[in-house]
């Protein structure tokens, strides 16, 4: 693969799907200089959407962090999360009962706006399961890992309904040295127990690509080889972008750095069409 | 989920995508009655796509072996393959080099019509591989096995490029009692050895399903609520339905018979929306 | 397999491993009539050891809980647990520094007797590592998952250092319905969150088999194919005894019942030599 | 770990494992200097045992090709191979019927010397295998992979019986680059396709150490501490030896070289209590 520059990369696509934690912004706030980034993209008059995987907070809501940490602009319909496709899920094929759920109350809202009454597990009572039509594991936060895990373990003993992961990351990282695990990763440990097999939604699975990929299509006509796929993990946003059939651009910004660049790309196999430091220049 | 009759179901729907083995066909050849059901189909005005995971023959290819075993008037765009998928990424991703494949002549031959070169394993010299630009698992047949597996493990650990796997299924059936490793089965294997991570289509992965849906939408206007997903596998066509938020019927005519179907849907946790014993009424 | 009476296939041998768990005790309690089963093999002179996987409890509390639900004359030597095998290995491995752990203080200090001194994950400063030379797995209860598996991973991700997982049960059962995730299942989540390879005790791994074989051949002189390994479960007792070349008999009084016993035995292709209902007769 | 020189740590043991291949000899053959290192351990009195994942010959025929590139004075009791556990296995637990086996007809006969017959699967007639009573992996050679892993495949869903693999490796060097599969790469194929549980002989696995200190007590009294346990590679010999708690050094003479060591260790969690560069000095 070729080492690029940003600036003279994106200007031959007609749009641009870029990752955003790692790439627009990390532990420490907005990466500095992406706000002329994201100016730099609009001057060109390409459209961007922002491909997350974070499922805790609705368009609206992730347009109000980056605002908080200093990025203006971006507008709601910009953002595509994991939970987007989760949402679209349940409202498709949940069309009764009550819908369970491990993580917190606001994340729940956004994504059980179908009408569907939605409870945590914690108040979930195992004897009484009949109305319960799905489960949800959202977010990593808002329950009790000691009960609530081991009470979704003996809920699913209990009853066969779908199952579904709005985010499929294992953790996530919350400082320059540490992480936390995702609900992605306690959804594995569940079924891992269970022995039964999840849906999950987020990147690489391309259904994620696609739901960008029909949305951006409602505002005009993009094909595949018009479309540039930024990202800083090779295992989610590259993986995803070459199944899909973007070019794929990874920068150094955030999990993958200069200094292991190489070896990860060897390792894993997986293989960008660009590299370039960052989006800044 | 309910026990219906596909004849009764498929009225309330806009369009439907019917899986190939264990519904239209066997390992006896077309499953009697089956003619009818694709007539009565088409008596409802029903668009239909047969999706298929079997990626060794192009529509035109797959058309004749229909016709050859008494299903008459499927037309060639109605037909979805796992390796048009794959052809569809080299088209857009691989564009310079030579493509060197696991598989026959001819399968090799509709996929690589990108106008780039391509090369069996076994002719690959592999002290001269400079001008190979990707690698494509096609077809269980057309090699040795012996030689020709260990040559492409070798092939890898010299070079890092793009792998497709066109078809991502385990095994195929050959009779009554019998399967065959597919190509998804030995490209496992050679994935399990070097270590890296290819790049699989086909059911149950979304892409084959959004790629039926875009296609069928170049014909009239198609929402996903308005698409009954038809298979006899749990873990290709009714997890990939589902994910997919179709609607999804299970018939009982291969894979998943009446006396494991309890089973089989519990011990796994795949769901479908309803259950029939075949497409014959 | 044969179907037999535990009472005439035993006799047939010098001596017998039993697992705990579904074949002498079960959630209730002592299983009615396991007092006369074995007062039946001490009879016949034949020497026993308890095989167990549960590692939160020494050999002499281990025959404490055993006298507090009912079943008198079991000697602490007649049992071994898989805590043991940690505990050996860390005598024989780690000789220098602390010994960092999740699990109960009890836990810890059974198997912790090498001198070195023990610290629960949560009293660790992250920041003051350096004399911290191994991390152990012990037990689900005596910290905050939430806290402390977080905790764990970011630990591992500092210090690359020798982690013993002292029960690789994924689960154990806690009413007629319902289980808890073990300590093993919480360890695949850290292990699969860092991507590391961590030591695992306890069945099907052979070594316990190997330590109860030792232990019983200090008193006097045992081949393996005198000795009788009866279990419930496949995947632990049964696939570990066979792989250890002893014979092999399956009791339907815990996780294997005998409405699918078949359908286990079948799908996992783990075979016991022997089955019986329990060991009552 | 420490850095040593197998010459100044050997010395404080009382007995030493060795691993084969990247330690003893290589695709060259015997490696440099070996024979010296050999006669320096005999001439400290302690014992040596060469653990090997080879179970293609027997310890009559891996004495002479250790002659046949040079290495004078291995007697026959000093190797164990992970097809004498294989064979032990055979012995205590499969009393009558024939032997199905994939491989050459000299690893059989070494291997099948219970006087059962054995059959290579080439030759099973599918309509005809009641008097089958195990099927054995044991060689990547002597049979055609296109006709005979389908075959195999086929012959377990025919019939559920107990099935030894007598080499859990994936692969091995046939020159400096290239590799060959080996044939515990090939029963993972089968075992993936039909989705069940073999029973795996070889390093990393405890039982092939336990064998071995079980030899090497019948020539005096050894205790773990008292043994070293010399390898090549991260994830058999030391992982196992570790395991087994013996102490375990780590030499860049084959598969873990110099430059990636560091690492590999740190990728792995994999710890060798010491590194060395070879056992040449």
């Amino acid at each position: 693969m070729e080492k690029v520059s940003f600036y003279s990369l994106v200007k031959n696509y007609k749009a641009v799907f870029i990752d955003s934690y790692g790439v627009l912004k990390n532990h420490e706030g907005l990466i500095d200089g992406v706000q002329d980034s994201i100016e730099y993209i609009r001057s060109l008059g390409i459209p961007l959407r922002v491909l997350t995987n974070d499922a805790s907070r609705s368009q609206e809501q992730q347009v109000k962090v980056f605002e908080s940490i200093g990025l203006e602009g971006l507008k709601k319909e910009e953002i595509i999360t994991s939970g987007m496709l989760a949402r679209q899920f349940l409202e498709l094929k949940i069309t009764s009962g009550k819908i369970a759920y491990l993580g917190t109350e606001r994340s729940a809202e956004y994504i059980l706006q179908s009408g569907l009454e939605h409870i945590p597990i914690s108040d979930i009572d195992l004897e009484d399961i009949d109305d319960i039509s799905a489960l949800l594991f959202l977010d990593d936060e808002g329950f009790d890992w000691n009960c609530d895990i081991n009470k979704t373990v003996n809920f699913l003993r209990r009853k066969n309904l779908p199952v579904v992961v709005a985010n499929s990351d294992k953790y996530y990282p919350v400082s320059n040295n540490d992480v936390a695990i995702a609900i992605g990763g306690i959804s594995r440990l569940v079924e891992y127990t269970v022995d039964q097999k999840f849906i999950r939604f987020g990147k690489p699975d391309t259904q994620m690509f696609m739901y960008a990929y029909d949305e951006l299509n409602k505002t005009g006509n993009f094909e595949k080889k018009d479309i540039l796929m930024v990202g800083d993990t090779l295992r989610t946003d590259i993986l995803g972008g070459n199944k899909f059939s973007l070019k794929t651009l990874l920068v150094l910004s955030g999990n993958t750095r200069a200094d292991n660049v190489d070896l990860k790309i060897n390792s894993t196999g997986i293989i960008p069409d660009y590299i370039a430091d960052s989006i800044l220049n």
